[in-house]
């Protein structure tokens, strides 16, 4: 099952159901009016969206054409969005960059930040920035989208409050990063609104791809129509989302509609490039003693996307431009 | 005009206007379902509340007996919960404990954290911990709601987007501080579930309290029936809440319902008391070489106030009993 959200009159649109291949959609009104409201109640919406899906694929329910840059958000905002760092090669490979050791417990305990959930992107929508000054760069991540998780629930059971999946861009400002992280409180001004894609899908929909928690796919990122990467999520993901979210779990529960993110998906194997521009300039720095590519400037365009083994693009894209906030 | 949130058959409850006294209230479910429907709409439901509000005031409207005990948070869940540092003395005062310095730019320079908000705890709700050696801990706060504010909005227009303020008890796990910020990333475990006030008031309850964007009235902290510390929130805070907000929006905009909290409220005067246990402990090992009072055990009891000049309570008591998580 895929489900998007479409414009509608309230903040939060409509949620719809869309087929698999990303060609039509149907309003899902009659079973919850947006997705965070089918999440609330997801035992019991959660089979009437499938029979929905089912009716539309077998083309019984009469749908519209989806068109994914129209599409909002999966949920336009959210009550928790928590990223992780699951991919500590490239962690070690940050530190190493800057010349700093990463102690050993990264391997054992996950980084997580808090992120902003009032205001999520759409896919397709401009990103706006104050200046080309801040370090505007992208991470390409894999999410999930949790039901209810209560305090204390351990990785494996964690694993069954996994709802839905989704692609997300993790717009970072770098050049606001060292002295926000040097305060001790973490990320705030340096991580503006987060972009997602255009449909959040059941595991079921990525066949054999989703194992172990992880999804094990190549993630293809483009600058500019230039491909910056496409390493594989499933591989050097340290922590699974079942971990991560037992991470995130240990001191409360986390309420239905929780995002969580993988971090920055990054492989050892340097040909499968990078998913940020960061990790670019890091590799450059290392190889060639300084950064070469520069971050992002008004006008540019990214484009985060994932297909299946038969080409089909899952999520839809992510596809968005840079553009001067005004 | 006080609002409020009852329990209801949803998440996020009922909306209600309480009288100024705290006794009465009267749902306002023909304006508003929730406090986070009428936040997305407030130009057209606050003079619609306001009215209400008048109605209740005047014995006009039939309300019923307003019980604190049983209010949720005004928001029980909310889109964004993000926490200032803003009594920069106490922040010294930290680092001073631990022997470090505070770099100057704290002056200038305001610190916050993104908090979690998919799950806030009501006023009068037990607060749950897995383990006392968590080093748990309250912080009394005060906090304010924000409508729509777009991105780059400057501090002296920020205080505009003010359109309620309510009391925070921000817990917090001391002893899972220090390796989670030496991580890099912020609090994540450290910080469980937020408590909040039964009610949210508009800034003309507090009079002439409500000034330069500053609550100027003491914030009155009992543990176990004990007082803790009364500190005045008007003085020594550092950065009001109209630069708190400006901080907060510089690279992205913030959603209504947006909650912006001032941090642990604290002055310089120590005759003023503490409003969290680590300010005390701090105190006793700057005056004696160690932390005498110990942080809270399961069946403990905080209970976090504030009172208008003439003795009357403006929000309500946030009164939460530390318990073991089940």
């Amino acid at each position: 099952m895929k489900l998007a959200t479409l414009a509608g009159s309230g903040r939060d649109g409509r949620l719809a159901v869309v087929n698999s291949d990303l060609q039509r959609a149907v309003l899902a009104s009659d079973i919850a009016p947006t997705l965070q409201a089918a999440l609330d109640d997801w035992a019991r919406t959660k089979p009437a969206l499938a029979a929905l899906a089912r009716e539309l694929e077998a083309g019984h329910a009469k749908g519209v054409e989806f068109k994914a840059a129209d599409a909002l958000a999966p949920l336009p905002r959210s009550y928790q969005w928590v990223d992780g760092s699951a991919y500590v090669s490239h962690v070690e490979l940050v530190r190493k960059a800057r010349g700093a050791t990463m102690p050993d417990s990264f391997w054992t305990d996950p980084l997580v930040y808090q992120g902003g959930s009032d205001d999520f992107l759409p896919p397709a929508a401009d990103a706006p920035f104050g200046s080309e000054d801040w370090g505007i760069d992208i991470e390409g991540e894999v999410a999930v989208i949790t039901d209810d998780v209560p305090m204390g629930t351990d990785a494996a059971t964690a694993r069954k409050h996994i709802v839905l999946i989704l692609l997300v861009n993790d717009w970072s400002l770098r050049n606001l990063v060292p002295a926000e992280l040097a305060k001790g409180f973490g990320f705030y001004q340096s991580k503006p609104a987060t972009a997602f894609s255009p449909v959040a899908a059941t595991s079921d929909e990525l066949g054999g791809a989703w194992k172990d928690a992880r999804v094990h796919l190549p993630l293809v990122v483009h600058v500019n129509g230039k491909e910056l990467g496409h390493p594989n999520a499933g591989v050097d993901m340290t922590f699974d989302f079942g971990q991560l979210i037992a991470h995130a779990a240990k001191t409360r529960r986390l309420g239905a509609g929780s995002i969580v993110g993988s971090g920055t998906v990054s492989n050892r194997d340097r040909a499968q490039g990078s998913t940020c521009l960061a990790e670019r300039r890091m590799l450059e720095t290392l190889d060639q003693g300084k950064p070469m590519t520069p971050f992002l400037s008004f006008g540019d365009r990214v484009r985060i996307e994932m297909f299946d083994n038969a080409g089909r693009s899952i999520f839809g894209a992510i596809d968005q431009r840079v553009v001067k906030a005004t």
